[in-house]
């Protein structure tokens, strides 16, 4: 019995080490590779992630799991083995439904889509992109058609990044915070805020200097970590010593240094995913929602923060004195929370975030219940986005192309960005009850405490338990709207530099 | 059979892809990976080679192969098929032998010796290395002890670097060498040559600036190339469009420049193999020594002679200023070719460089054979560097430690460097009969016509044929002490700037 469980391990660890290696591939191709590797790196994904799956799908990985039923009975149901024998037959049979030419025609054609898609964002041109989107979407469809008594295709989507969440779940909390957000954005915009401050000149070296400084502030070291600029500000890694946080320098703004403080929040969960189960299906991250809250609440519920600012502003304004030397700080406060509908997802303020999300949520499964044909995309897009967030969207690169997600294959994935940020809120409350000194800390420039409940509370527990398991296990309470819409009204109605 | 010929290629392709993924790793450990990350490191490469060992030695590849007998009999011996069924064969047979357990660790057991290494060299410390460097020899034992029937033990560690070449074979042509070389090193040193010049304040940026500058004069570009710092310089890459050099800027010299062309000429056969054997094994290089001879080519015969330096020093005089001003080009020359016994493989001249080579050649030998105990190469590198070259090993940091290879687990490789340095001579010999102005156009700044007759030549077979054999095909001879012997007395007996 022990046997086989080693000899699953030892499988799972290979599978574990090919998909970590195609993380480093992914992040390779976003910061170093020159251009023109980029066939190569479409094939070279779709080989590992081939391995992968064989590996996993194997009869071999079945039969194992069929001999561990008895000890798995015998065992703690939290216990580290009956956790990892659990999320292991999840994940093989999961596997075992999709055909391994499939699964690597998936990765391939995101990987040569997401090439396509760079240029096509260039010129903002959706039909140059269209036939890879459609390609995209069309082997979802295949995907989602390999499993049998789906209730919504859509769960099977949703599943692979926020798994043992269903598509009605999502929608129930969604049409929850749609019913409050559209009435709380127009009662809380505040378009007579003066922000004009954070548009002009922000050189890139000092936004360098200061995002390396903020992470240094919070936790990262650069014996396992590493910060590097790319397009897209993603995280990635090879391991709890490895880790690769990424951020965009745009001169004009200082977007880069909310975006480093984002990436910080993924990089220290894969910091701090407990190392005993290194290698192991359970050692890696619980779910995209789960991912997202650590991020959100480093670069929102601590770095839109007004104890935060009180320890940081004085080294925003020496980097960047000609933008804010004469700014005051309840001023900045104010201009970077300062909330107006706007078109780009990831420049959106807390209050009009959400419905970014919720536009796309809903597009993803229109299209895959046919409801809406790829090629409609933009105008469905451009409609929604009047509709929610009242924005006239004037070219597709500022609207339906401005994310990577679709062109990466990603489909199911940004419901996850909304579920995090509800999460995000009910956690750093709970930090608030367990430190309660936390704000003095935090404007004293202490990460510590936060980090450490965080690894204790959340990160500690990797992927054995599921998504909302581990948050209740965190917080005491499973996903709830209320703190997060509370929240939203106590920080935005009262006047954030209150 | 056709279907058995695609079916071989399919599985090729992953095992070629899986080899390439692990070159973009050793590359990202050496330039870009946070020092915490070499443990993963080391499992994520023990995975990737033992599946690529798997599925290369799987009884699959065999049955393909024998259904393939009657196929490759009909074909053209040099057609890409045969070539193909040839090589492929040829890498079955011993991968066979191989188990995958010994195959994966050997490689762990390398990524962690090599971790190792670098702190035991920072600190000079041999006996730190030692424990690491056993388990690698020992590994090298088990994996020789796979094969039956071998005369020479060390045969089946060079053919992993030098294919269908044997112990013997190197070992008459470096006897011949050693016969010749020792008198022409006492002939030709001169000490009294100024070249203190070469040593003093050569700032990093201007060295950036000009090694980026001489590798986009040979025909580096961006698009599919990338130039990086490194410790220890080395060429790497992903494919034909993603191709990896690197170099080490060191203040007080401009080695960096040097090994910029060396890596320049790996890079650009890596650049220029066969298009269409992309992800075939007859795509790859051919061996280590042809290789060797492409970087010893744009290095020396280009990058240390008078042509290039006639067109290039008024921009080393430029980035340099405080050095190279007031030295004439003459002097210059003079200096960058002075022949003097040293203590470093790598920046030895090309007149004592081949004594470095042999002493490591035989004490590989030495080791494997039983002649001489790990623990012992200290005191027996140093024996031999005074007997060779003269000199006396002030510590470990300057003698037994200054190379990766052994560390790297790559024993046998050494002899490649001393057959690609007597082979360039040759193919830039054919060169110059092929392209009578050679001397003009590199004077000029061309290099076109250099990198296609090499291209041509050389890099278009691939791995098709042996290495002795692709070099017959590149000059009408294989590998010969004569040319490369009357070059060193021609050039360095003649007076380099004459």
């Amino acid at each position: 019995m022990s046997d086989a469980l080693t000899q699953l391990k030892e499988r799972l660890k290979r599978v574990t080490d090919l998909e970590r290696v195609g993380r480093i591939l992914n992040w390779d191709q976003q910061t170093m590779m020159p251009p023109g590797g980029s066939e190569h790196r479409a094939e070279h994904l779709a080989t590992l992630r081939g391995l992968q799956h064989e590996l996993l799908r194997d009869e071999e990985t079945g039969r194992l799991l069929d001999a561990l039923g008895p000890l798995e009975e015998s065992l703690e149901p939290d216990s580290d083995d009956a956790a990892l024998i659990r999320v292991a037959r999840r994940d093989y049979e999961k596997a075992a439904r999709v055909p391994t030419e499939l699964r690597a025609e998936m990765t391939r054609a995101a990987a040569q889509a997401r090439t396509v898609w760079v240029q096509a964002r260039a010129e903002s041109s959706f039909e140059q992109f269209l036939p890879a989107l459609e390609r995209n979407f069309e082997l979802r469809h295949r995907y989602v058609e390999c499993f049998e008594g789906v209730e919504e295709p859509y769960d099977i989507l949703l599943d692979d990044f926020e798994p043992e969440t269903t598509t009605a779940e999502v929608r129930a909390i969604f049409e929850e915070l749609k019913g409050e957000l559209i009435p709380l954005i127009a009662e809380l915009r505040n378009d007579d805020v003066d922000d004009s401050f954070l548009r002009g000149n922000f050189p890139v070296e000092s936004q360098e200097q200061l995002a390396n400084e903020v992470v240094y502030l919070f936790g990262f070291r650069p014996d396992t970590w590493r910060l590097d600029p790319t397009e897209h500000p993603f995280a990635s890694g090879a391991g709890v010593d490895d880790i690769r946080i990424t951020t965009h320098y745009d001169p004009p703004t200082m977007k880069s240094f909310f975006s480093a403080m984002h990436e910080y929040g993924h990089g220290l969960y894969s910091h701090q995913l407990p190392r005993e189960l290194e290698r192991l299906p359970t050692g890696g991250a619980c779910s995209l929602g789960i991912h997202e809250s650590q991020s959100r609440l480093w670069e929102n519920l601590v770095g839109r923060s007004k104890p935060f600012w009180n320890c940081f502003y004085p080294r925003a304004q020496d980097a960047f004195p000609e933008q804010l030397k004469d700014v005051e700080l309840g001023d900045f406060l104010a201009g970077i929370n300062r909330v107006r509908p706007s078109l780009i997802r990831i420049k959106a303020d807390e209050v009009t975030y959400g419905m970014h999300v919720i536009l796309r949520f809903e597009l993803e499964q229109d299209i895959i219940n046919g409801r809406v044909a790829v090629r409609d995309l933009p105008s469905a897009w451009n409609e929604k986005m009047s509709e929610y967030l009242g924005v006239d969207v004037p070219d597709d690169a500022h609207g339906v192309l401005q994310d990577t997600h679709w062109a990466s294959g990603q489909i199911g994935y940004f419901a996850t960005y909304l579920l995090g940020t509800v999460m995000s809120v009910q956690i750093s409350q709970k930090v608030l009850e367990d430190v309660p000194d936390l704000e003095e800390q935090i404007e004293q420039g202490e990460f510590a405490a936060l980090r450490d409940w965080l690894g204790e509370h959340v990160h500690r527990h990797g992927r054995k338990f599921s998504p909302q398991e581990t948050l209740r296990r965190a917080t005491g309470a499973t996903i709830d709207t209320k703190p997060y819409l509370a929240y939203l009204r106590a920080k935005y109605g009262a006047g954030v530099a209150a």
